[in-house]
């Protein structure tokens, strides 16, 4: 029986992780993520996998599950299930609640399993077993895949080899020694920090530095992270419940996920600390500290809003410290730039993770990829997640440890692996690609679609209104032409009239044909006088 | 008599460089520097300094010195000279010559006198000394400016104390150590990395990085810096010569940038050593280099083009090793990743300087400007070229340093600081923003013209043609609405021109009228339905 692995997203590339598993009937998919636009993606809040192939094994019974619940793993799910409702979903009952949240939102309500830790269920011709693991987020597995008499691969999207988290569970490094020891064929593995030298550092690591500013600070602190970061929620929390401050928590997204860790005994906090925004002017500037969101920069996150005087009546105060416990996803520099900017302008400080390390990141460095690899000893090693640079970095440190260079895949999202008799025997392309998500207007488009609203923003509009009535011959008051997004002199716009009027000298003036005329004319003229693609609009308004 | 300097950018961001030494009848200018666009400013090509503020001193005499010549210094002269055409420049002669390129460019030739090291020269109310110095280019300068019988200025924007440069003089203290003894009441100076500890690394401590590189690779080399630093460029090319590569140039700056350094005995290298793209393969992969712009993936770049795949028959292969010598500018990360998936997909390799120590910074870091603060003992230090909080952490240290707390100043761009008897007496707001250039339409805009093209591309156009005639009842025929950018379903249209009927019940109809009725109804319309403010334009085609 062939059984086969294929990537929607998220090989050569952070972000928009989608994975499939097949057999001839049956396709598990492994997690259905989305990617976050960048400020250039005009009007564009999310990016999602292009669900097309699924189109092509429709027929097959799917089952998606879920690994945890980050949203380059979860965010794209609401979209799948729109298009197949049909779906079942596959997750640990922690993700799961942060997931059904949002697809409250859009209505949604799938089918579902919950699955437990270290225990396998069955489904179709696959056996799957999560193994908890540590990640930056509680909830997170590496799921074990075995193909009914067959080969055996072990999935392991985002990890780290963590033995001193601070709320979460050690890696449990016994049980993957015995999954080695029972044999894994292929392993798909993490490798955006494969590249970092050594271990990555424990949650521990980054107490002390934390610890150690709260103690010298005298003013107010303002602590930001990734909401579902709660490992991270827990260190400030203990440490400014030790230095007696009161903590105020800010934005939805940090509000939702203390709340669901706490529910789940995953986040401990005595109530009695937790006062609201309007209790602050009771205490002392240095007993008070905000958890809020905004690491990112984003523009309606709490932290910007602060900096931008437009949060309630909170504004930045001399001694004021402003914390960034998190790493800097690219492209968002230039914002968060601005945002230090404003808070140093207005008398705060700012400390961020160049400084200290106030940070530490929830994925392998090499050292974890080694040690993985030793116990595990796979056949095959298939570097997922990660920029190109990254896959090929984990492909050399495989060969490195002894890997037979075959047996070190280069895969690519669009691409197919498949294996028969445990040997992979093809490398097929897909159809894989990026879709843009416009929540306002519940529209999701093409790279075409984003290349137009940039057209029109770069490069402007034309519009041009003919009023000539039908088949007549086109005076000059009967063109109208506007612009927006750039100034048109009138001595051009007579110009481009002019040549627009040349229609009358053809042998046949049919109005529908002077709309495709007067493209061309329009076009041209434009690429001539301005080296300008405007995006041209023309309407007939004769009957 | 009053003496005052203000910025008009430069002072609290990073980029276009501007300020200006003003007495009763003359206006001193040093510098005048763009800041480059980032890839959401649509269709912009550089931001340069608002000149009002000129406006209102337009009487007085006027000279602009120029320290050096990168772009964020020299790249907005031509705008400025575009509107005060008897502005005159002193620069040294390799500077004006970069500049003198760029301005025929624009057919402009100002007046210019040419200032040498060292060597003192009086203009207006002012004696004006340049000191060289070291930075990433040559011909860089710290000027000293003593106003007639009052207060004398060290301006030193851009340097490092470097006393091991590779083709460049060494940082000449013991000039400064005297100009420090004659006394300097104060001094502006370069806060860009005065966050990073010790002293900025000199250009040797690259040299063995790099020699490293090209000694253990095998196959071809692509290297990449800015087109301007030329001790870089010697660096390289001194390897290149010692391992027998033949050198390939690439890209019209770096081809300029050679051509002048030579022409000015700054950069020495063997003319039998260079080839031309279309002798390259005559000699052996690992008996070629390119030296080629791209360091900041500028999208028409050729190290961008080269890893698309699109530049004349250069194509990515196998052993090709890129080098990125320079730091990457915040903003420009996203692409430059984009750059390096290409370059790994296609089997080449990729060293950015944050593997290796291969770029060192031409900005002083906090040492640096411990030793000049030092050298130089003025009673005020105003901070400038830098964000923020590079200002306030140099005003903090020189506190740390001993100066009064009141004598270090925090400065702004748009704000201007006034002394009289050698005291600050006064700290006054200017006009000061930010234009932005087109250069394809050679139109110049505000803030809010760069808002409205975000606009077309984020919210999209609606347009709407009424081709009623005047003061004729609008029929349901009349109305033509398209939209550009976003996709309005049938049913919504429907509604839409529906609500703009409703203009017949009204008492008063005039064709006029329809236009501001139009827009309120279909604002309130995108905003209720979708959350969406549209871009909205009505022609009125009707007589």
């Amino acid at each position: 029986m062939k059984v086969s692995v294929s990537s929607l997203g998220g090989a050569g590339e952070i972000g928009m992780n989608m994975y499939i598993y097949e057999t001839e009937r049956y396709a598990l998919i492994v997690d259905c993520g989305v990617k976050f636009t960048k400020s250039e993606d005009p009007g564009l809040d999310l990016i999602i996998p292009d669900f097309s192939y699924i189109e092509t094994i429709k027929e097959k019974e799917k089952l998606l599950v879920i690994t945890h619940a980050h949203e380059d793993h979860i965010g794209a799910v609401g979209f799948l299930l729109r298009v197949y409702p049909e779906i079942m979903i596959a997750s640990n009952r922690y993700s799961y609640d942060l997931l059904s949240k949002k697809l409250k939102e859009q209505n949604i309500g799938p089918n579902k399993v919950y699955y437990d830790d270290f225990t396998s269920f069955e489904w179709g011709d696959f056996e799957i077993t999560p193994y908890p693991i540590s990640h930056s987020i509680h909830g997170a597995y590496g799921i074990k895949i075995k193909v009914e008499n067959n080969m055996s691969f072990l999935h392991i999207s985002d990890y780290k080899i963590d033995l001193s988290p601070v709320t979460a569970c050690p890696f449990p490094l016994k049980e993957f020694i015995e999954m080695g020891r029972e044999g894994i064929d292929c392993l798909l593995a993490d490798s955006t920090n494969i590249l970092n030298k050594g271990f990555t550092k424990g949650e521990k690591q980054v107490v002390e530095n934390i610890d150690k500013i709260f103690k010298n600070h005298k003013g107010r602190i303002f602590f930001t992270t990734f909401a579902s970061n709660i490992e991270r929620l827990q260190t400030v929390i203990d440490i400014a419940e030790k230095y007696g401050r009161k903590i105020v928590l800010e934005g939805s997204s940090i509000v939702k996920n203390v709340e669901t860790a706490r529910k789940y005994g995953k986040l401990k906090l005595h109530d009695e600390n937790i006062i609201s925004r309007k209790q602050m002017e009771k205490y002392d500037e240095d007993k008070l500290i905000f958890i809020a969101t905004g690491s990112q920069g984003e523009g309606s996150s709490v932290i910007t809003k602060i900096s931008e005087d437009d949060y309630s009546n909170i504004k930045v105060r001399k001694n004021d410290l402003f914390i960034f416990s998190s790493r800097i996803i690219p492209g968002n520099e230039y914002r968060i730039i601005q945002i230090i900017n404003n808070i140093y302008a207005k008398g705060g400080i700012v400390i961020t993770s160049d400084e200290t390390t106030i940070h530490v990141s929830g994925h392998a460095s090499k050292e974890d990829g080694r040690l993985l690899l030793n116990i595990i000893r796979p056949t095959y090693l298939v570097p997922i997640h990660g920029e190109v640079k990254h896959l090929k970095g984990h492909m050399e440190m495989g060969i490195e440890q002894g890997m037979k260079e075959e047996n070190v895949i280069f895969f690519m999202a669009g691409e197919k692996l498949v294996f028969e008799n445990k040997k992979l025997i093809e490398k097929e392309e897909i159809t894989a690609g990026k879709m843009y998500v416009d929540l306002n207007m519940n529209e999701i488009m093409d790279n075409e679609g984003v290349k137009l609203r940039k057209r029109l923003a770069i490069n402007g509009i034309v519009m041009v209104v003919n009023t000539a009535e039908k088949n007549n011959k086109i005076e000059k008051e009967n063109i109208i032409v506007e612009t927006e997004g750039f100034t048109l002199q009138a001595e051009y716009k007579n110009e481009l009239i002019e040549q627009l009027l040349s229609y009358n000298e053809r042998e046949e003036t049919a109005t529908e044909e002077f709309k495709e005329f007067a493209e061309v004319i329009i076009k041209r003229f434009f690429k001539k006088r301005f080296m300008k693609k405007p995006v041209i609009k023309i309407i007939n308004t004769g009957k």
